[in-house]
């Protein structure tokens, strides 16, 4: 779908309603999101066209796949540092010791849509994507980590796995969960696993 | 709220509300359920009382609180096994390899609710309640562990949190996401989590 958009309407437009609709959905919420107040939001940024939508999912799905087409390792990580640090910094990137107004309002967003691929199978198909996206991401750093030797020879998938779902869980408790703690506690965790578990005992 | 309404109907009537709500909750979902179809559900259990709500969320956050009130480690582990078999049955209960339809559709469920949580705080309230519930049993479980000479002497609370993040991130992954292999190796993961890092070095 987002390459239809874009092939038909140029890729400025594209963007422009595909932000148009993220800070629709930070605003109101998925709940309280109408196509009428993306309209709204994307008339105000003064684009020339006035975009009619049916459907805020359809819209949405949209919106998380332009999200996931941009999504570049190389944004997150930098690639000329050593894969321990790499992953450190990734974990960083999902765990931020505090959240700021915006990342918050960012994080749930994507925890509402993610609710509704509990039952709408366009949206589990985008946040499957997004998992193996981020999976193949740690697995590319834990491999790069154990040719130079930096990382143990562990399963790679078993490990990204590992830390993707806590990577998950708890950004999901940060979100539904009155305890911060649980947050900072995780990410030293995983710190200690880096620590512990896949680096190789100098011992 | 469970408290004043087992007190003035008796225990037996709470209950039968509570298992009404319950199966309306798993049948129709969050979004699609209204007090009158708890009601009807209610009333298909024979109970002589016909309770009306006004408010699905109330009669929702009363089930969650009634669900935690009845939350006992001993439905889930037995605490005459070694704390090595009661971590790991734990994990079990929480991922088995396979959901079957029951299973699946109150995990949907809780989810729906958990989703709530990003906006209410009465939501909030009860998976706060929930996390700690779990962190507390999981930690109890450590201790005795470390106690027993089964576990090493790790951060407890540490230890707990992170077990607790990645059940609840593979949790969300299986039920959001079309990949079932990550959560039997997320699963295994936990289980080497056990060995390498819990399990005192014999050698």
């Amino acid at each position: 779908m987002a390459s239809e958009t874009g092939s038909a309407q140029g890729g400025d437009t594209q963007t422009a309603i595909m932000e148009a609709t993220y800070r629709a959905l930070c605003e109101h919420g998925y709940a309280n999101l109408t196509v009428d107040k993306i309209n709204a939001e994307f008339a105000k940024s003064k684009s020339l066209l006035y975009y009619h939508y049916d459907d805020k999912d359809e819209i949405l799905l949209n919106l998380l796949e332009y999200i996931l087409d941009q999504f570049s390792v190389e944004d997150t990580v930098d690639p000329s540092d050593d894969p321990d640090i790499q992953l450190r910094t990734l974990i960083e990137e999902f765990l931020p010791w505090t959240l700021d107004g915006e990342d918050q309002e960012f994080q749930v967003a994507v925890f509402e849509l993610r609710s509704q691929a509990l039952s709408d199978d366009g949206y589990r198909e985008q946040f499957t994507r997004g998992d193996d996206l981020l999976s193949e991401t740690v697995a590319g750093i834990l491999e790069a980590g154990i040719e130079e030797g930096v990382f143990r020879e562990v399963d790679v998938d078993r490990a990204a796995e590992h830390v993707l779902s806590a990577l998950n869980g708890a950004m999901l408790r940060r979100l539904t969960a009155e305890d911060e703690s649980a947050v900072r506690t995780t990410r030293k965790s995983l710190e200690e696993y880096i620590d512990s578990y896949l680096t190789p005992a100098t011992d």
